[in-house]
C-alpha cells in the first residue's frame, strides 16, 4: 500500500472537518464535515519514482491547495485495479481520479493515442501549445466524454529514448521477429516492420526482458528506465525515441464526481494538473541528463543511434499507420487533422527560433 | 485603468466576506471578512496581450482558486509605478505582487539577469529543469531575499527573435553605432560590439523606433512584437534571438505580505505562478507561429538570418561579459557557475533526445 499521509501536520487531528485554521484562512469550517475523500488509481508500480512521484505531487497539490477539503488516497497498479484498467475504474466511479497515459486506451478510444505523443510527432513545447491553444484539449475532452471521464495533462517525460535491446539493430531486417514492448501507434509501426510488439505494464518489464518473453523494450528515458534496472539485462540503449517525442501523462477525473465539487475546488484540481505537467517535465529533463551519464559511465551501457535508413523506414510506415487509423474512426480523423496541421504550421517558427538558436549556440 | 473584474458572477455582492457558497464548499465564511486585497504592479502597457494576459491569468487563477479570499487589482505600467520600478514597489510594500522580468533589475541585483535567460544560454525546457530541479530557484530566492521579495517564474516567451532593424546587418561592422533597445547581458555584449544599447520599456518602443531615437529593437517574438506594430516601421526581422533563448517572466511577492497568508493560500499563489508559466509558454508557441506567417505573408516583413560570423563574434563577447560579471559580484559568480554547469551537463542528453529526434523527424 502506498497511501501517503500528506500534510500530516496540517491535517492531524481533523477527522471530519476540512479546514484547520479558521482564524487565518477566513474560512470557518467547524460547522462542516464536507471534505471530499477521493481515490486515485494509477498505472504505476508501488513507490515508483518519476511517474509515481508525479501522481504524488498531483495529489499533494490538490490536498494542500484545498486545505485538506479534497483528500486523496493513491493506489499503485494492482492495489485496487490493474494498470490497464485505470480508465474503466474512473469511468465507473470506482475511483474519482486516475493517473495514467492516454496511449493505453487505444482499444477503446483509438484517438487517445494522439494525446500521448505519436511517432515522429510533436515535442513537448509544441504539444502543449496544441493542447492549450490549438484545439487539442477540446478534442481530448470530446473523446473521453462518452465515458464520463474528463482528461487533463498531468506530467510529461519529455522526448523518450528508443529503448533497450539485447542485440544490435543494424538494419530494418534486425527488427524482423523482434518481440518488443511498445504501446500505441508505435506498436503498429513496429508490427509492419516485421516485429512483434507487446504491451505490458511497467512493473512487468524487468522480468519479461530477463526471461526472454521480450527481446527489447522502451519505457521513458534514462532516469525512469534506470529505476527499473533495465540496463542490467539489455546492453544496448538506442536513440532517438522516434515513437514518443512527448510522453504525456494524464489525470482522469470522473465527471460526476467533478460536478459535485464547488467551483474553487474544480479550479484547484485543474490547476494542480497543469502544475504537475510543468514540474514533471522539468524533473525528467534534469534527471535524465544525470542518469544518462551514470548509465554510460558507471554501468557500461552502450549508446547506439538507430541507422538513418531504419528511421526513414519507420517514418514511412508511420504515415501509413496514421492514414489507416484515420480511415477507421471519424474522431481519430479529426484529431489527426488538427494535430498534424498544427505540427506543420509550427515548423517555420521552429526553424527560425529553436533550430537557428541551437546552430548559433553550438557553433 | 485596467482593473479586471474577475469572477464577476461568483463574487458579485460579496463586499466584506470571502466565500460565497458555504453549503457547497464546506467553508462557512459568513463569520469572516478576511479577504486579502492585494495590488499587482506590472511592467506592461495597458491592455497588452501576451505579457499582460499572463499577468491577468495569474491574478485570475489566484482569485478563483482561493474562492476570492485573495483579490487582486492589477496596474499597468505607469498606473501606480513606472515599468522599471515594479521591483521597488513590491520591496517597499506599495504593492504585494509584481509581474515583470528579472533582467530589469541588473543594476540592483547583477545576478538577476540569469533568471531571465542569457545570451547563448538555456532554452525553456532546460531552464525550467535548472530552476525547479537544478538549484536555480534557491539561488534566485537568495538573490531577492535582502530586498524582502520572493521570486517565482510566471511566464515564458519561449525563444525570442533577434529583433527589428531599419537596415540590414551583413557583418559585425554594421552594429557599429547602432542604437538598439536591449536589456541585460545582451546589452553589454552589443556595446562591446560597438553598438549603443538602450533600455526602454515596451510602451515606448514604437515611438522610439519611429522617431529614430533607436535604430533597432528586440522585444519578444512574432506574436507580441506584432501587437506593438513594430513591423510598420522596421522592415527587417532578424533571427535567431541569440540574446534571450528563454524569456522568463516573474511574479514578485512581498515577503511580509506572503507571510501573512495561511498555508493554503501561499500554496495557491505558488501553484498559480507555475500554471501561468506553463500556459504562457504554450500560448506564445501557438501564437508565434501564426504571427510569423502573418508578418511575412500579409505585412511583407523581410526575415533575415544573422550572418554566422556575427553570431560567432557575439558569442565570444558573451563569454567575456559573463566572465567579468562573475569577477564583480560573488553571487553572480555562484549563479553563473550553477547555470553554466547545468547547461554543459544538459548537452549530451539534448544530443541524443531532442536533436537526434528532430534529425529523424525532418529526414
Amino acid at each position: 500500500m502506498r497511501r501517503r499521509t500528506l500534510l500530516t501536520s496540517a491535517i492531524a487531528g481533523i477527522a471530519a472537518t476540512a479546514c484547520s485554521k479558521p482564524d487565518e484562512t477566513g474560512a470557518d469550517c467547524e460547522s462542516s464535515g464536507r471534505a471530499f475523500r477521493w481515490k486515485m488509481v494509477t498505472s504505476w508500480p508501488t513507490n515508483f519514482p518519476g511517474f509515481g512521484s508525479a501522481a504524488n505531487l498531483l495529489a499533494e497539490t490538490i490536498e494542500r491547495n484545498s486545505n485538506g477539503r479534497v483528500r486523496i488516497r493513491i493506489f499503485a497498479a494492482d492495489e485496487l485495479v490493474p494498470a490497464f484498467e485505470v480508465f474503466d475504474a474512473v469511468s465507473s466511479g470506482t475511483a474519482e481520479l486516475g493517473h495514467s497515459a492516454p496511449v493505453y486506451w487505444k482499444g477503446k478510444i483509438p484517438s487517445a493515442q494522439f494525446f500521448s505523443g505519436i511517432p515522429f510527432g510533436m515535442l513537448p513545447m509544441e504539444f502543449n501549445a496544441w493542447l492549450y491553444h490549438g484545439g487539442g484539449q477540446e478534442l481530448w475532452s470530446e473523446a473521453y466524454a462518452p465515458f464520463g471521464v474528463m482528461p487533463f495533462t498531468a506530467g510529461n517525460t519529455g522526448p523518450q529514448m528508443g529503448g533497450w535491446f539485447r542485440r544490435e539493430i543494424e538494419s530494418i531486417d534486425d527488427l524482423a521477429g523482434l518481440k518488443m514492448r511498445m504501446p500505441g501507434l508505435g506498436a503498429e509501426v513496429l508490427q509492419r516492420a516485421g516485429a512483434t510488439p507487446v504491451n505490458i505494464s511497467g512493473a512487468e518489464l524487468f522480468t519479461a526482458l530477463q526471461t526472454g518473453a521480450i527481446d527489447a523494450t522502451e519505457w521513458a528515458g534514462p532516469y525512469n528506465d534506470q529505476a527499473f534496472g533495465l540496463h542490467e539485462i539489455a546492453p544496448y540503449y538506442y536513440y532517438p525515441g522516434w515513437h514518443e517525442p512527448s510522453g504525456t501523462l494524464e489525470c482522469l477525473v470522473n465527471a460526476a464526481a467533478f460536478a459535485q465539487l464547488p467551483e474553487d475546488l474544480r479550479a484547484i484540481v485543474r490547476s494542480a494538473c497543469r502544475e504537475t505537467n510543468e514540474v514533471m517535465l522539468a524533473e525528467f529533463t534534469a534527471r535524465n541528463q544525470v542518469a544518462l551519464r551514470q548509465l554510460v559511465d558507471e554501468h557500461g551501457v552502450e549508446l547506439r543511434r538507430f541507422p538513418d535508413d531504419v528511421m526513414r523506414r519507420l517514418k514511412k510506415l508511420t504515415a501509413e499507420v496514421i492514414a489507416e487509423a484515420r480511415d477507421h474512426d471519424a474522431l481519430t480523423d479529426r484529431v489527426a487533422e488538427s494535430y498534424s496541421g498544427f505540427q506543420r504550421q509550427s515548423l517555420e517558427w521552429r526553424r527560425v527560433s529553436t533550430d537557428a538558436f541551437l546552430d548559433a549556440r553550438s557553433d
